[in-house]
């Protein structure tokens, strides 16, 4: 760090204002969990919620939850009409075991009158009592301009008037938000260049929305424009379009001469490293599946697909990369797809661990079935291990463990004896194992499942092998019109440890595509867990 | 349209470098719907593909697939060492179905010597004897500069020698790209300023990437600098991070004063308006569902959750959206009330001919059940004939033409007498028709291809009414994690007449989701037919 860097401050408030989000809904130890990855990211404020508000936030402040960052309560400023020591609310608030407070405030005079129902006058007091009630508390203090650009555009001289009031009661900062989210970045430039005449940018923050899908952009023209704060959330959740996304501005105030050069932020690299690790936590806590095009951590944020990007991409990453993959703990992904040429297969290949020359004649083997495969409808850009499989296959190195003689799935819908419809799906399924013949049935709450059920119930002497299989995420892509189409499946499997891997299968009928995909997976588990081969004999393999 | 505004043309490429996203895989028969959708829209230019890389974007030439926009071609200019007329690869690009071709030209220094092993002059001059070729066979053309921004921070004259140089040659537009996509919206205002003093303004184009979140911002920024053109994506779909989102950017082109009145583009207020459905029309087709959160277009991104906002907002909707949600065919939803539901579910009635009156109370009750059967996992927002059907069972005015007793689905695989594998999918189907008991089998190349076969291959005495119904489409949506997921089957049918229609299935069990699919297909048909209602006798129903 060199001192002559200005220091940017970073506010997180996945957890209040991401909580708006529609269909987010945190429990107490989610928002424990997801405190302590903001804090360990080296985010300068944790807002934890609204203490008083819900049952939830307030446990939450029943004790300090960072050990880094600054654990941040947020509330609105007391109310019109009452005085500080008669507002419950506030009470409440200064009681929160937190080490700031962050006050929302009305700073659009039409809000002031028409929604607050009060005199501007007395908004003005509500925020000058508030902060020094706070200040008194010991408390660091924030206070929020709700609405404070649309506001500005109304009527500049109050918009103004209520940063300098929180400022001069002793407010650390004053925040401008875009509240509704429609202002644009050189509207926020012009504006904040305003406002720093009156309360400096040492002392001013940004909070965006991404209503124009410029909320990072408007952060970022706010800090070239003087402010030192910048709220936003973990992957930019927030009501309707989201607020700034964290997970993007840091690597760009990071990495980019533009902002690194002048400013510092509280993010070491190495917590940079975290940041893909970090951000796909979060949407495995969310229950949802990352955004693969997401900036800097998303899959595929740094893939290419195209087969002349790629032999050069192989030769010299730096020119067709903004930024190094490893810098975020991304990586460099080579798709092999019908565009593809050789280099991509041997940049996949030498990423499986597989070596083989350039000029060896299997390769082009593979490539070909690798076309022949993709023509049908197969696609292994987000199937890894059906494609480690094949390339394996094609080298002559993968075993054949196991040999699925048979199956057989039904799907029967009836009215039962008591005269109500059920729907009832069974499998069986016929193995051979060594020299075992096995025959396993299960039923399921689809053919698809029950087919699962009734594979892996049984796998002999290769049962330990999978038993911590798991089956995570299943999707099923019709490749062109009718029932009679061609379907793709797509598996998403993980283990024990959490690895984590992905196959394919293709046919005209969704049942065989399934099956492929489950075997391709099952088969990928033994192989990397190093399962012996037993060999299939003569006799169980003709019964 | 005021005459002192200044045009900005926009220029879709969805349909070339949005091929490039992981996971898309155009066929020509979506090429040719989304073309119409973009063509509708009012955008200027619709680039279709790269005619000689592969045999769809071949076969996409062979004919003009626009009526408004100007049909584009994309393709490289011709290779170092051959003429112009030796060129295969140019000759398949001057010989599309065209009316412009979009060239990819280098102006990187270091890409031309490195990556494509040339000289900067040779370059040049591949530049300007492409475009002069390309003019000379009546072509308005392009040159896309790659590398563009880098180019110019690595060695500015020789960047600015590739733009000047496709401009002499006769151009139309010269377009700056960020091809990595790691340009900040400031470096992006100063490289176009300096750019416009070698090529006016008039005749610049931008195409970012959004690999820093900014792709929006860098294209707007580009416009307030001087460019006139915009590359960008229905979705902001594209490699890695994906291009410009057209659709964020239209409306804020279109509504936001900073733009609305010192510009016009093509895209009409009409079109507008129907910037949401076909921005979910586009995702259906992906096979992907709409992002909710999507800036203008997002099922929430007029969404409010909060109570006091929720209030206030039913007041005065102004002051807490920054644009109306209407402009851009969307609309607003209050989470805590049912009132947009009840309005906009009455319209939907309206629209399928069936008047019911504001206070009915059967009105409440079908809410109710859409509500419940949507948080199911059925989006009725694609399947209109499953909710017209719902609506009339609800209002009590769908006949039971049929009933389906019971049916069996059975997927088999094994090895035939002659050692070959093979799968085979049968299905029964026993059904009630009038005093019938009707039990049908048949085959398929799948589960649903069989059971659709089983249960239209004898209707009785509807059969005559059925005759020209035909499956169209198919799509199966795994609706959340695992083999055991919820899954949304929804099927498109259409008739001799040409009459299309939609309907919807949910179920654990693919089969069963896709039976409801099928048999709301079916009674929609008999419905529109006028078919006779038979009367299931006691006697078959018992059966």
């Amino acid at each position: 760090m060199s001192s002559d860097k200005q220091r940017v401050y970073l506010f997180d408030t996945t957890l209040r204002d991401g909580a708006q989000t529609s269909g987010v809904d945190f429990t107490l130890s989610d928002k424990v969990t997801i405190a302590g990855l903001i804090d360990r990211l080296g985010i300068d404020y944790v807002e934890g919620g609204y203490p008083g508000a819900n049952p939830t936030d307030t446990a939450f402040f029943a004790e300090k939850r960072t050990s880094r960052a600054k654990f941040t309560a947020f509330g609105m400023t007391k109310r019109p009409g009452v005085s500080v020591s008669n507002d419950p609310g506030l009470a409440t608030l200064l009681a929160a075991e937190a080490d700031a407070i962050c006050f929302v405030a009305k700073s659009w005079d039409y809000h002031v009158t028409f929604a607050l129902g009060t005199t501007l006058e007395e908004n003005l007091d509500g925020i000058r009592l508030s902060v020094e009630a706070a200040v008194a508390r010991g408390r660091e203090v924030m206070v929020d301009c709700e609405h404070f650009f649309d506001g500005f555009k109304a009527n500049p001289d109050y918009a103004l008037a209520c940063a300098r009031t929180a400022r001069a009661a002793g407010a650390r900062w004053v925040v401008l938000c875009d509240t509704n989210g429609g202002t644009l970045p050189h509207e926020i430039e012009a504006i904040v260049a305003r406002v720093t005449a009156v309360v400096p940018g040492d002392f001013l923050g940004i909070h965006a929305h991404n209503d124009t899908e410029q909320a990072v952009a408007n952060s970022l023209a706010a800090v070239r424009a003087g402010v030192r704060q910048i709220q936003g959330t973990l992957n930019g959740i927030g009501e309707r379009c989201g607020n700034a996304n964290l997970v993007s501005i840091i690597p760009t105030l990071k990495l980019k001469p533009e902002f690194a050069d002048r400013f510092e932020i509280g993010v070491s690299e190495d917590a940079l490293r975290d940041l893909t690790q970090l951000s796909h936590a979060f949407d495995e806590l969310l229950n949802r599946a990352p955004n693969r095009h997401a900036p800097y951590v998303g899959t595929s944020a740094f893939a290419t697909k195209a087969g002349i990007h790629a032999s050069a991409l192989v030769k010299d990453p730096k020119t067709y990369e903004h930024i190094a993959p490893e810098s975020v703990g991304n990586r460099r992904r080579v798709l092999v797809s019908d565009q593809a040429g050789k280099s991509n297969l041997l940049a996949e290949l030498a990423r499986f661990g597989i070596e083989v020359r350039k000029d060896d004649p299997r390769l082009d083997t593979l490539l070909a079935e690798v076309k022949r495969r993709e023509a049908e409808g197969f696609s292994y850009e987000a199937a890894d291990a059906s494609l480690e499989l094949l390339a394996r296959r094609t080298l002559g190195e993968v075993p054949e463990f196991f040999k699925v003689k048979r199956f057989r799935v039904t799907v029967e819908r009836r009215y039962n004896a008591r005269g109500e419809l059920m729907t009832v799906s069974e499998a069986t399924v016929k193995l051979a194992v060594g020299d075992d013949v096995l025959l396993s049935a299960a039923e399921g709450n689809g053919p698809v499942n029950a087919l699962d059920a009734a594979l892996r119930k049984d796998l002999g002497q290769y049962q330990p092998f999978i038993a911590d299989l798991e089956l995570v995420d299943f999707k099923v892509r019709i490749l062109n019109g009718g029932t009679g189409a061609t379907t793709r499946v797509l598996i998403e499997s993980k283990d024990g440890q959490d690895n984590r891997w992905f196959t394919v299968g293709v046919s005209e009928n969704i049942i065989d595509a399934s099956f492929q995909a489950l075997m391709d997976s099952v088969v990928y588990k033994l192989l990397k867990a190093g399962a012996p081969v037993l060999g299939i004999t003569t006799a169980a393999a003709a019964e």
